[in-house]
């Protein structure tokens, strides 16, 4: 239903730009649209803004005109190089306006962007998304944001329509820091899961029942997961799933059980040289938590 | 308070017999006189028995003594060579007896007890312990058991004085598996969060509160990974957390991101490597699970 606008940007400002119509810049206009916020959109590819257009938005025809025509800025495009592009074809446009970046990248490129963006006059909120596009606009994906308070504070009912939002603090790096260890850290332990199970289907037992037996035995880490965080900020480390000197014991068995069905031993021998060095440096009577102390420093 | 035990074997025949007095075996004989059992108990360093006398127990001078003593035989030795110099000397006394061995060891280790006792007229069941020694007696342990049905259903109840009790099946190595699977998991998930803290630390986060944040996120991955499990068994993959295509994106930024503050990335090269040649053979529309297919089989 695709209807004829024939507003133009300076007959109706608009309250929100959106810079990068891919599907998750797409969604986040959608809900914004839906939500009742006048919405401009822009795409390298114009063909992707009739949608939107159809929802009620309005097409901008180069970015700087997009950004022009709302306070407040999202940018949700491919990579951090398409960032760089886009933000240099835009330049001066950006003086006085609110920027958020919600495009994935590094905590060192965030804080580039908000240099940038402070060299302009403009003020700037690193966003990084935990979540797929079909759900933006519920709680099921997450919002993580850093950078300047008062953009957040004044735009917060704006894009809390767009899922949970959690503000990690002014440092404009630190969204992408969380966002960096959260998801590397479910990827560890999907990767570690997958190996599991197929140990488990190496043995021949049933899969998925020891699936639900995992997912019964993880919901039950988080106070161990809390009890480990302390010890590694306070260097102290007591014995938390007993001692080395017990648990080094046990990894042995883990390995050479591995080695004689196939299934790959990576971590469990990288745990077992961290607890033997420990133990020979005289510390056996810590836990786990203590071999914080042998990772790489950076 | 050492008491004098003047009833010899003969005169009041013990109800389940411990071989085996480490910290463990202690605390499961302490935890049977406790609940009312009548206890036989012997430990190749005799001077281990004197507490258990104490409280109760009654003391055998060779490990085939304590066997003919009761019906039902509790083993809980340091490893599997200790098992088998004991039930070697033990030999046909274990005929008729029902054997609990809660020795830790490998599938094919309990296989090989089962053998051994079923040759000699004796029942076998296997179990493997998962907690630590002070709280034998209380639901924060988990045995976990495996081997001949009519033993476990005889002795559950008293089996249940020591803890969680869950019976995997007549196979053998089933509890040993399930172990082998539960605690490789767990370490897979610690080794991996003590990476993640030590980027949350080179990053000038705070650990302890990541921790907690990590702590929420893990609290909700249960469903994720059962339907991994059904996903893995079925052989179908449906996109999970997206599709590869999708996810395959996010790794480099992670990788990258590890190498340029000095954090391993073994897990994620490992994933992204995985992603790619599963992207390559034509599967980017499937999920992380798909991954399954690449991993090493036995």
């Amino acid at each position: 239903m695709t209807t004829t606008k024939t507003d133009g940007l300076n007959d109706r400002a608009s309250q929100v730009t959106v810079l990068g119509l891919g599907d998750m810049g797409s969604a986040i206009a959608k809900t914004l649209i839906n939500r009742g916020y006048r919405t401009t959109v822009w795409n390298r590819t114009a063909s992707k803004c009739a949608p939107l257009v159809d929802a009620g938005a309005t097409a901008a025809a180069t970015a700087a005109e997009a950004v022009a025509a709302s306070p407040l800025v999202v940018v949700c495009l491919l990579d951090s190089t398409a960032v760089d592009e886009v933000l240099g074809s835009v330049d001066a446009a950006v003086t006085g306006k609110v920027l958020v970046n919600l495009t994935s990248g590094s905590p060192s490129q965030a804080r580039a962007n908000e240099r940038w963006a402070s060299e302009r006059g403009a003020e700037y909120l690193d966003g990084k998304i935990m979540g797929d596009p079909p759900y933006v606009g519920t709680p099921n994906v997450m919002f993580l944001f850093s950078g300047s308070r008062s953009a957040f504070d004044a735009h917060e009912p704006l894009l809390r329509e767009l899922g949970t939002v959690v503000y990690h603090g002014e440092e404009a790096g630190s969204a992408a820091v969380e966002f960096m260890a959260q998801v590397a850290m479910g990827y560890e332990i999907l990767i570690g899961f997958l190996h599991t199970l197929r140990l488990v289907q190496a043995e021949g037992a049933d899969v998925a029942e020891f699936a639900e037996r995992v997912a019964s035995s993880v919901a039950a880490l988080p106070p161990l997961l809390s009890s480990i965080g302390k010890a590694v900020k306070s260097g102290e480390y007591p014995p938390d799933l007993g001692s080395l000197n017990v648990q080094a014991a046990l990894m042995d068995d883990l390995i050479s059980h591995r080695e004689s069905i196939g299934v790959e031993a990576v971590r469990m021998r990288e745990v077992k040289d961290l607890m033997d060095r420990r133990i020979a440096g005289g510390f056996g009577a810590q836990g786990f938590s203590s071999l914080f102390e042998l990772l790489a420093k950076s």
